[in-house]
């Protein structure tokens, strides 16, 4: 079968990381699909160093990609509202399906465009344009698609969420975490979209027509921005067991919709108030489900690509599969199911915590330790517990990651000692980062 | 056009919020997919007091559901192995699709029901079958698409993570605490499923498979429980800055696959050290997208009705709409866009936090309250901060839920009052819970 064509206007960050994913990524990418992607055609103003653009065909005119009657799915990544939006009509015009990450755009004029690409039979894919790398405009239209969506309460906005969060960790003012957040490129120059919620607002916009089903309304949200936080309240707050989160809100009332941005105070015990740094998250209340929490990166190069290029796979499958088999079972097609060997338990390579009972004599840490090292099981942290005299000791060990054969064999060396009472508790601990 | 028709077998837990949900939400399920879905036929070797079932054919004999030629989609939730999968291969011969909430089936019989499945044209639909109401299976199969994953850890099984919060929170001992959930339902009588790891280890097998691309090996998944956890434990890990939660674990190293559900101690900052009760959450790390984090109740009658009613959604729509159109652009079919109105800011109705600078004089805080209670609007705290003599001092108010009119009435009258030092600081609050 004849590989899907992939025009892409734009080499911008999210641009660049979309071309990696599929370039990394391309045999894994073939296996779920059952098809090949081939990106075919580019449209940039200026090239950037250290794109491989190799066999591609580039273009300066932009309109050339949305034109190209080769291209099968057009990718929108150049931002902005008029171009974007005469680029993307001119897409659908000539029949091409379109994935645009332009939350701006869809926020503004997401109903004519919608309407325009249902008249000419095609679709408009917009994951990216939401909290980044998480999948939550699937989850709001697909996963959650047995609810009357409730509520829904997001920190949408990372440089915003990151600037609040070296607030509160450093004790520093507003001006001076922006401009530090400038300097290391986590906030642009001109920084009035993230900080006074304007972003944050076009997000919100989309997130509340999917979850009730209405009309793109992005003129009525409520915006305020976070630029008049300031450390007091950060910290009269926390006294009163709260953080202070900078949320988008959308809310099904009696009465109507309430769509909002603004500062807010959330209850430090709520998941939402421990998303910290540039990280997002969106919590949905749905009256079946009650609460989900969709968390993850909400920007980024190879993370919003991921989002481009998960509905490049999705858009692939339909035009690929019978309807019936658009998602295989297991994720990859059925004949492309690898056999890797599975570990034993043994072979785990992860830290560990062992608890043991000793006898209270002099020298038995020294001797645990040394038997330890022997088997090359180095230690993070050691407790020693008061205890009553005459009794044993406790002794807590977390150990650095190594293989749980290396740990098993160093403790049936040690249960052998006089000194050890009883046997030793040994849990795994999980970093949640690579440890192989 | 027909309705889609539905045959279901069992009446517990899960069938009754799947039957409730396709009762309560039935309008909106049709501006979801298009057309309408209709239960026709339900199996059940005995009713159940309060289900509603008027209109539907009823039989005793599941297997007639699962051979009836009007079914167009069969959704097995009795449980159980043996009969589950003569269900199901009866449904399957007959040419019908299938939803299962039924995580052992899959883990243990995935491989050969999928290829079943695949040669007679018809798809089995499984996201209930891990982390009820939390959409993860669609979140990795298509969410996340663009991605190698590297690794998953997720809490899933809530019965198990109920017990390890109560242990904590309470400093009960395990037994104390089981035989507690006991009586509240929230554990079987026979608990090992749940406590010894096997659940969990089913549904790990399914989430490995689907991360990885490998097939279902649920006889590999190296499993621990946690009835060996004792109150020492818990609290030595948290003296080193850990919880213990009960994990599973696959990751995917040079060397082979990991698959593990044992205790784990995390590190208390990390956000699934903090979910709590019945709760589940599967953190997974993909190599584009980094670590997303998938949040929900793991199981219950609506929350694992709302995945299995999802999974119906996806079905209707792959068998109604032409394939570009199977999920509309706004989650609604386009003509069915519901016009609310958006309310002002002025009406939103939730708690306040109110910083005044106020004179340093007696009396000020009681008139401030005396006008709030004139507008209705009452306090659930108040702090006064300590100052420095004769500079203005810190009051720091937050009100119970009120709406921000009748609020800002109060704050007008207030700040006409010589003894306020500048305006006031006002910062919403939100509850995640019903304002309304």
């Amino acid at each position: 079968m004849k590989p899907i064509s992939v025009g892409l206007v734009g080499l911008g960050t999210v641009a660049q990381g979309t071309l990696q994913i599929l370039k990394n990524n391309r045999g894994e990418l073939t296996k779920r699909i059952g098809r090949e992607l081939e990106v075919k055609h580019v449209g940039a103003r200026r090239n950037r160093d250290g794109v491989d653009l190799s066999g591609i065909r580039i273009s300066r005119d932009l309109m050339e990609v949305a034109k190209n009657p080769e291209v099968d799915i057009f990718v929108e990544l150049i931002g902005g509202v008029d171009y974007a939006l005469d680029l993307i009509e001119t897409a659908i015009d000539s029949g091409k399906h379109v994935i645009t990450a332009n939350k701006a755009l869809i926020a503004q004029y997401g109903n004519e465009l919608f309407e325009k690409a249902q008249a000419k039979g095609v679709t408009i894919a917009f994951e990216a344009a939401v909290a980044g790398g998480i999948p939550v405009v699937k989850a709001l239209r697909e996963g959650l698609a047995a609810n009357q969506i409730n509520w829904l309460a997001g920190i949408i906005n990372g440089t915003g969420n990151y600037i609040l969060t070296e607030m509160r960790d450093g004790g520093r003012d507003f001006a001076s975490v922006l401009s530090e957040a400038q300097a290391l490129g986590f906030a642009e120059s001109d920084p009035t979209f993230d900080v006074e919620g304007i972003d944050a607002a076009h997000k919100l916009a989309i997130l509340a027509s999917i979850a009730f089903g209405i009309p793109l309304n992005f003129a009525a949200v409520s915006i305020q921005g976070i630029s008049g936080i300031s450390l007091l309240d950060l910290s009269c707050a926390e006294d009163l067991g709260y953080r202070i989160k900078h949320l988008g809100i959308a809310r099904k009332t009696k009465n109507g919709v309430e769509m909002r941005v603004h500062p807010t105070l959330i209850h430090e015990t709520q998941l939402l108030a421990n998303v910290n740094g540039v990280m997002n998250a969106v919590q949905i209340h749905g009256d079946a489900v009650g609460s989900t929490l969709h968390y993850g990166p909400g920007a980024g190069s190879l993370a919003t690509g991921s989002a481009v290029v998960a509905d490049l796979v999705d858009l692939a499958r339909l035009l690929t599969a019978d309807p019936i088999n658009r998602v295989p079972h297991l994720a990859f097609q059925p004949g492309c199911l690898k056999n890797l060997p599975i570990l034993s338990i043994e072979e785990t390579l992860c830290p560990f915590y062992v608890r043991f009972s000793v006898r209270d004599e002099t020298g038995v840490l020294a001797e645990i330790t040394r038997i330890l090292a022997g088997h090359l099981v180095s230690l993070e942290s050691v407790i020693q517990k008061d205890g009553v005299v005459g009794e044993p000791v406790v002794l807590i060990l977390l150990t650095h990651t190594v293989h749980e054969k290396a740990l098993n064999n160093a403790l049936s060396d040690i249960n052998r000692r006089e000194f050890v009472v009883g046997q030793p508790v040994v849990i795994r601990v999980e970093t949640l980062g690579d440890q192989g």
